[in-house]
């Protein structure tokens, strides 16, 4: 068991903005076990042997085939790795299940939706939230494949007004069983699942409930015609309506009222699913990009030898690679917190729970910045394809189309950015993160003379760390400038709040990408990871550029004259580097690296 | 006729960036005449009756569907404005013109392609380089829509590097004609185009020649399966196979070896209009995203009235009314040089072809600009539409999908970003557009003190304007620096290019957008036209934030120890406001309007 100091090391949920972090305390793919290593290898030669080469039935809409890949999935056991083994589960971390969730998805987002809907909103809830009996019933089929779970929360007047759905649960007189009449919209997988987690409405109550509903065309649920959408087209997305749908009283998941608590929270463990399951599709998108580049011609050059192409690969390299850090960073901050938890004597379940709930703010920070690079990541590969890539023969269109789905479901990344901030101010007032200290800190500073000293930047990153430090400032002074001005009116300054929500992004992703690389070039040296140096320096240096801008923004909104220039002025001090990178030379470097190895090979 | 000294008030093409331009000089979407006034709403109200209500037809790739839209576009006239009317055409001006390509295009990229292919590639190679045979036998029956044309230059192995296709044209031995074989590839209106402009090479001429060739599958002409795309899906696009086709040698154009020349001639007029392609479509995403914004409520409120969907339509409007500007400011400047050049005694062909030669810098700026911002602007309508945009039931998705491909034909993006630095560069070199002195002047002006005089900012944009004077010292700081330091050199350093490219184009964009405000607010007063004001303040400000980063990472990139300090300097004087705009307050304001009009009102 960890002693409390150990435990300490490990931050709780928002606390990187006002603590530094070891890059010893934070995990990496570079540390994943050998196990985790046999998963991912698994994983991925499943989807290199069966999806990828049938990627056209997806774009088809071969909504069967989704079905029978998942039904593989689930004889291999990829749909059990969260669930506990004596529910039939492989039991592993919430490492191992970011890292199938992130393999999984490379090919298409029609399985990686699936799988989502399936192994997250469609099992989580009754993993957390179910009573035994209710677990021991559902959760084994569901872990196998045997059946498929979906997850009924959207309706068409109900969508990121998530509790104010209008369907119904009502008592029966002999108090047996609810009857849940109501409409439900965007349903994934609904064409062919066999349980549904269905949010509805007790009599008046504030919040809606939420239930285990076995799908049975005879129990007055229909199900509309499949949706045609941009992408993801082999995701079965159907309308489902209930009409006096009987449910056993024994089916309501946790308690009457607490629907919207179980909506938001599977949501949550959604969120950063969401992110990883992003990863390996940008994986093969810069691998399939640079081999195009790598064997394009024109003008007698590999079109992988201009510089305009050369600054492409490596942006979209440093942003798949800053994703993965904090993907992972956070994904085991979650394990640590869950085992805590345990050790302290919470169940499995409550632990789990607590555990990500830690980390909801984390959660939303990776959904937005990875679901956002995963779309530009697409329209580069596009772009170097040329008038190849807007063909749906090459896998480049395809991307760009199923990437556009992650910056809307899960919540849509308005939401997602303003929960960022949001929480944190919850967490601060509650006292949970103390950001008033470190706020007036700031503030005592911009009034105080800057130091001129030349500080010494001759260890790796130190400069670089000193930059982060120097960005959480930035944040600390806007928000808590905009927090004592509008206190809980804050909220309705949503061009404010969304502005304070990509500092904060740009600062958790790029410390986890600076953090990551410190820990490699400690462990291979300098020079092994001299392409990974050069993408965490770019990856920083345009976040510091976000920053300035979104910052700037924010301040020129609530400040005027002499605290409007005092706060510019402390936004330049903190954004300023002593020695600006070269930001085309450390592109030129990265992209030299890729080609010459023609994947993305980090 | 004009004087020499009227005739100076036109900019000559690129100058823009070196002279001042007051506002009652440039051209603006206000000033349209009557006619042209008559023409937007014939046009706008042709596409309301026979395409918005068919869109679906579009997305089921119904190719036919296209060909009678087209055959009734012709009916109309739309097919012949720019024709003379000894040719069989309306004989309008440039600005027409491209006043047609706006609104013909606002339903569908599938009629945009087909219409811009036909009318501008298709057909102007003739109408520009054609003989008084050729033009009489060919152009009356394309303008009229009897017959329509495509342009086959693209090859598998040729796309950017235009002049290395493959396909020959050999002498027959009676010298009577030519025979053509070769494969073609992405050739819009392959499907029922009865007249094709052919490019091939004549043994090993260093340029390509350009044929008329007439479409007739017994004379060797093969056509590819329609390509599946990703968007604008009932354009016909194919492969086209020549196998000796006989082409007399009268169908020759021009010259033996102007086939390049031709071939990039087409492609200027063809940039100019297609950033006209685009605006009207961005129009139509703005206003129907307003409107579903003011429908939609969430937690008891109109989306519209969140600010961070305020926020976005804002931004829409204002990069939509910055397109226009720019656009038909570019566009009265080559009506005026034609003009121009006819009154000097040109016959009509050469005085168009020089006058848009002349601001083929113009034409790809706005080439860029625009196709980039139409991307922008329907993938915010997609989100604001939340789940519904992702569904082929609204109108966002197709909007979003047709506007990729406008990124890559026509020159791609990237090739169109170097061409305008590359083309002003060469004009600098010809002494046409003198850059070396306002350079050096920078260079000068960079090592004395700056002046700490407060100005008298009391004059609507008088600070902008001073703004757009600065920024055009950024651009002659950065580019005349990497120009001194490499020479010839520079086209090698891409990514520099690329960056001085943006500054380049943004200095156009909010130089247009801030003068064709400033000469509304003179004629309509500055209350009435507030809105536009803080559009053109928006954009402004987003402009230097871009200037910013680029010239930073440009001066970064080659510069360094004092230099780049005094650089760095220069860079932060020239961008530096003296108020700096609340845009948070600007895009209130801007939304606020296109909210209460319910559709982009501009
Ligand atoms: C392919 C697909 C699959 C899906 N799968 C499922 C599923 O399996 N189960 C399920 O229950 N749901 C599912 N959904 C629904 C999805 O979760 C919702 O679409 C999403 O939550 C957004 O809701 P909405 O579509 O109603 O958009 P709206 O909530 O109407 O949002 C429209 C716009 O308004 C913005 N907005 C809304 N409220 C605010 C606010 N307070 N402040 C600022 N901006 C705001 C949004 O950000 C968005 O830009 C799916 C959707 C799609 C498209
Ligand atoms: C739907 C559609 C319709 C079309 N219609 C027509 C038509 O009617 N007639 C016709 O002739 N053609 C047509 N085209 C072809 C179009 O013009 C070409 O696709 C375009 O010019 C790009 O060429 P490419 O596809 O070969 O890409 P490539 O030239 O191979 O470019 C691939 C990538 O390399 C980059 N690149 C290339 N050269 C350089 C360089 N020197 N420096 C830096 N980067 C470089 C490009 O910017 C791009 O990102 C059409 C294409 C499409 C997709």
């Amino acid at each position: 068991m960890e002693t409390q100091a150990e435990q300490d090391n490990i931050l709780r949920g928002g606390q990187f903005l006002i603590k530094e972090t070891a890059c010893e305390d934070i995990f990496t793919p570079e540390d994943f076990s050998e196990e985790q290593k046999m998963m991912r290898d698994t994983v991925k030669d499943f989807i290199d042997r069966e999806v990828w080469p049938n990627k056209e039935k997806f774009e088809k809409k071969d909504y069967a085939f989704t079905e029978e890949i998942m039904r593989k999935a689930g004889e291999l056991g990829l749909l059990s790795i969260a669930v506990p083994e004596e529910l039939g589960g492989m039991g592993m971390g919430f490492v191992s299940t970011m890292l199938v969730c992130d393999y999984i998805s490379g090919a298409t987002g029609s399985l990686a939706t699936a799988f989502g809907a399936h192994t997250g909103i469609g099992t989580m809830p009754i993993l957390l939230y179910g009573t035994e009996e209710q677990k021991k019933k559902y959760v084994p089929r569901l872990a196998s494949g045997e059946w498929f779970g979906s997850y009924c929360l959207t309706e068409p007047g109900a969508g990121s007004d998530a509790n104010s759905g209008k369907t119904k649960a009502v008592l029966s007189e002999d108090g047996k069983h609810y009857l849940i009449s109501g409409q439900k919209m965007w349903i994934s997988n609904a064409g062919f699942c066999n349980l549904m987690i269905v949010f509805a409405r007790i009599e008046d109550d504030k919040y809606i409930t939420g239930f285990i509903v076995e799908y049975d065309p005879d129990n007055g649920i229909t199900l509309g015609e499949e949706e045609h959408k941009l992408g993801i087209r082999a995701s079965s997305t159907r309308q489902v309506f209930f009409n006096d749908t009987k449910v056993p009283v024994e089916n309501v998941l946790s308690e009457r009222g607490d629907g919207f608590k179980i909506a938001m929270n599977a949501l949550n463990i959604g969120r950063i699913k969401l992110a990883a399951a992003c990863l390996d599709a940008q994986r093969r998108v810069i691998t399939n990009s640079v081999k195009y580049a790598n064997e394009r011609v024109q003008f007698k050059t590999p079109i992988a030898q201009f510089g305009a192409i050369k600054s492409k690969l490596a942006e979209m390299a440093a942003t798949m690679y800053a994703g993965e850090s904090a993907s992972y960073r956070a994904a085991k901050n979650i394990e640590d917190r869950i085992a805590i938890r345990q050790s302290q004597g919470n169940t499995h379940q409550e632990a789990e729970l607590k555990g990500v709930e830690e980390y909801a703010i984390e959660c939303s920070i990776l959904k937005v910045a990875v679901s956002e690079d995963i779309q530009h990541c697409t329209d580069e590969g596009i772009q170097i394809f040329g008038g190849m890539g807007f063909s749906e023969d090459t896998p480049m269109e395809a991307a760009w189309r199923d990437a556009r789905i992650s910056r809307i479901y899960e919540g849509t990344n308005e939401i997602n950015r303003m929960l960022t901030v949001g929480m944190l101010v919850k967490k601060a007032m509650k006292g949970h993160v103390d950001l008033l200290t470190p706020a007036k800190n700031v503030a005592d500073e911009l009034m105080g003379i800057p130091s001129f000293d030349t500080p010494d930047y001759s260890q790796l990153f130190s400069e670089e760390k000193e930059m982060i430090g120097k960005l959480k400032k930035v944040f600390l002074m806007v928000a808590g400038s905009a927090v004592q001005k509008y206190g809980p009116a804050l909220e309705e300054h949503q061009q404010l709040l969304m502005a304070a929500a990509d500092i904060l992004i740009e600062i958790y992703m790029a410390e986890s990408v600076i953090l990551r690389t410190e820990k490699l070039a400690k462990r291979d040296g300098e020079d092994k990871a001299d392409t990974q140096i050069a993408m965490a320096r770019l990856y920083l240096y345009n976040a510091v550029d976000i920053i300035t801008q979104k910052g700037k923004e924010g301040i020129a909104s609530f400040a005027e004259g002499d605290e409007q220039r005092m706060m510019l002025m402390g936004l330049k001090r903190f954004t300023k580097y002593t020695n600006l990178p070269n930001v085309v030379a450390l592109r030129e470097k990265i992209a030299d690296k890729v080609i010459a190895e023609n994947e993305y090979c980090f």
